[in-house]
C-alpha cells in the first residue's frame, strides 16, 4: 500500500511530517512517497503538471494525496477519484484535472468518520481530511463509503493554453522550468512527431522562440557543451535545454512564455 | 516501529541519509519519518518548537530522534525521555522542554553498549548516539537499560517569553515563521478562548503589531485576498497570514518581535 | 531489502518520486533512502564524495543507485558493481570511483530485460534503467544476469588531487563544504596520524590557510564560540570548522583551493 504526497508545504515546517504521522496512525504499514512538497505557494497548476507527469509510474492501486490548497476553509469540495490505475484525494481546485482522463468515479468527501477528527481545523486539511482519507483509501475503504458520488463533469478543470497548429508550426507556452533550468512546453512529443511526419524522424524540427531558433535533437549528448537545444523530454514533452548547462539562467522565460516548433 | 528524525543538518550532505543507514543496520524494518531537518544551524528553539508540534500527530510508541546540538562533544549529556506516547531521544540543551509535559522518565545515555560504537566520533552523536539508540527503543529496548535514570527536574529547559495577560489583552511575540510566511505568536488559541470569552465565539479579537491592528478570523478565505488577517493556527496557535499571499514578505517581522492579541 | 539514492534532480520536480514509482511496482516492500539530491547539476565529483562517505554506514546487501549523468545518451556506460557490502549502480563516468577499492565484480548494464522499457528515454536513464536494475538487484537477482561482465580496471575514474607529504607539512585541497559551512579537505585524519605521530596525540597540527594558521582541536567546544578550528571531521577528512558558527561565510574558500596541515 502505497500514498505518495504532493504539497506546497516545504520541507522546512513538520507540515509534511505530521502527514505522516496521522497516516501512520491509521496504518503504519502504508508506505508513503514524497512527489513533491516544493510547489510555489499556491501553485495549483504547477501541481497539477507534476501530478499528472508522476501518475504513471506507480504501481496498480497507489493512492495520491495532493494538496496545494489556497481554498482551504471556504467551499470548495475535498474530492478522492478514482483512476484506472490508483486514486487521487485532493482538493476541488483543478489540481486533478491533468489526469481527468483517467477518472473512473469520483466522490466529494462528507462522510466525516474518515476523517481525523468531526471538526477539522479551517486550515490544514492536508492533515485533518486528505492524508487520513488517503490512508483509508489505501487501507481499503471503498471509494463510495467516503462520500456521496458526483460527476466527473462537474470536477473543476484548470484552463490551460491550447496548442495552436498552424500549416507551418505548433505554437505552445512555456508550462514548467525544471531543477535543470530545462524550459518545458505544453506541446508533446506526439503532437511533434504527427505533425512533421518524416521530418521528425530525421529530427529536423526547430524551436523558435523570441527571434531565436534552435534544432530539436536526441538527447543534451548531441549538442556541442554549452549549446540549447530543443528535444522531447522525458514526460514526453518538448522543452529547451542546454547541453551540460541551464537554459533558464540563459534564456530567462518565465511559464506562459510563447514558443513555436518550427 | 516508526523512528522520526528532526535535524539541523539539511538535506545536501548524506548526514541524514547515514543515520537512516545506522537505524537500518540495527533493525530494516524501522520505518524513518523526517519531521525536517531543515532546522537554522543550531537553533535549539526552533528544534523545540518543531518537536512540539508535531508530536502529538504519531503512533503510540513512535521514537523522535532530535537532533540539534551546538554542545556535541562538550559536557552537555545525552538523554532518551520516556513520553505518554512514545520517545524522544536528543541532547539535552533545551530541545525536549517543550514536551516535558508529557514526561514520564529519562535517562542519561551512558551505556555505550546501544551506540554504534564505543568511541563515538567528537562530532556526529546523532549517527553514533542517537539514531542507534533511537533504533533500539524502536526494537523494545527498556528505557531504563540505555543508562541512568536522571530527574524530570534536571532536564534543560529553554527560556520562552511567558505570554502576559492584562485587563485588554494578551502580549506575546513571534516564535515562528513558516514556508508560507505564516508568522506564529507564542499565544495559544485556548488562552485567547479564555481571555476573550463570548468575544471569541463572535471572532471579535484583533491582533495589534506595531500601530497595525488586523482582525482575527476563522480561516484564510474568510479574508479578501491580499488581506492580513489574525487566525488560531492548524497547530493551536494565534498567527499572522495574508489571504493568498506571504504575511512576512508584507510585514517584515522576525522571531521575537512583540505582538498583542487585543 | 534497501535502495538508496544519490542524484542531481533537486527536490522541486518529481524526477525522485518517479524513481521511487518504478521500484516500488517491482517490488512495494523495497525500501528506498535519499542520501541526497541536492548535489550540484552534474557535478559527478561531489557525488563520488558522497557516495564514498555515506557508503559504510548501511547494511550489507543494500543497492546504492546513484545518478549524476551528464553523458545521459552518449556513449557512456551503464555499471554496477558489487562491492565488499552491497551494491551501486550509476553511469560509468566517475561517481563510483570512490568506493573502487570495495569493489569485487562490475557488469555492463546491457541487459534491457531489467529495465523498465526495451526503449528507454535519451535523458532520464534514472527512471528508465538505474532504479529497475537497483530494484531487481535488490530482489535477489544475480549481477552477472543484468549484463556483461567488465574489467573494474576498466571503470572510469576521477582524478582527484593528490596529498603532497613534505617534510614539515601535508599539502591538500578543499574537496567539499558542507551545509554548516565546514570546509572538508582530501586529507585524512589517518594520514595526519600516521605523519605527525605524538603530535597528533597533543593535537599539536595545526593547519595553513592562506597566510593564516588554525589550530587542530578534537571538537567544536574544545574552541571559543567563534574561533576556528582543524579538526578531524566525522567521516575522517581533516576540516575546517567554526565553533557555533559557519567557517565558509568567513574564509569564503571554495572547492579545490589549497590548504596544508602542518
Amino acid at each position: 500500500m502505497i500514498v505518495t504526497l504532493l504539497t506546497d508545504f516545504g520541507l522546512s515546517d513538520v507540515y509534511v511530517g505530521v502527514m505522516k504521522g496521522v497516516i501512520a496512525r491509521i496504518n503504519p504499514q502504508i508506505q508513503t512517497i514524497d512527489l513533491t512538497h516544493n510547489i510555489s505557494p499556491q501553485d495549483i497548476a504547477a501541481a497539477r503538471f507534476h501530478l499528472m507527469n508522476a501518475y504513471p509510474y506507480f504501481p496498480e492501486g497507489t493512492v495520491h494525496v495532493a494538496v496545494v490548497d489556497p481554498g482551504v476553509g471556504s467551499q470548495r469540495r475535498s474530492i478522492a477519484v478514482q483512476l484506472k490505475s490508483g486514486y487521487v484525494v485532493a482538493p476541488d481546485n483543478g489540481l486533478v484535472s491533468g489526469i481527468l482522463p483517467e477518472a473512473i468515479a469520483a466522490v466529494e468527501l462528507n462522510n466525516s468518520h474518515y476523517w481525523r477528527s468531526q471538526t477539522p481545523s479551517a486550515t490544514f486539511h492536508g492533515r485533518d481530511i486528505f492524508a487520513p482519507v488517503g490512508a483509508h483509501l489505501a487501507n481499503g475503504v471503498p471509494l463510495q463509503t467516503l462520500g456521496t458520488e458526483i460527476d466527473l463533469g462537474s470536477i473543476v478543470r484548470l484552463l490551460i493554453p491550447d496548442v495552436i497548429e498552424t500549416e507551418t508550426e505548433l505554437r505552445g507556452v512555456i508550462q514548467a522550468i525544471d531543477h535543470f533550468g530545462n524550459l518545458i512546453t505544453n506541446i508533446s512529443g506526439e503532437k511533434v512527431r504527427a505533425a512533421f511526419g518524416t521530418r521528425e524522424r530525421d529530427r529536423a524540427w526547430n524551436i523558435r522562440v523570441n527571434q531565436a531558433i534552435y534544432a530539436g535533437k536526441k538527447t543534451y549528448a548531441d549538442a556541442a557543451i554549452g549549446e540549447i537545444i530543443g528535444l522531447i523530454g522525458s514526460h514526453g514533452w518538448i522543452e529547451l535545454a542546454m547541453n551540460r548547462g541551464n537554459a533558464q539562467s540563459f534564456l530567462k522565460l518565465k511559464v506562459g512564455d510563447a514558443i513555436a516548433v518550427i
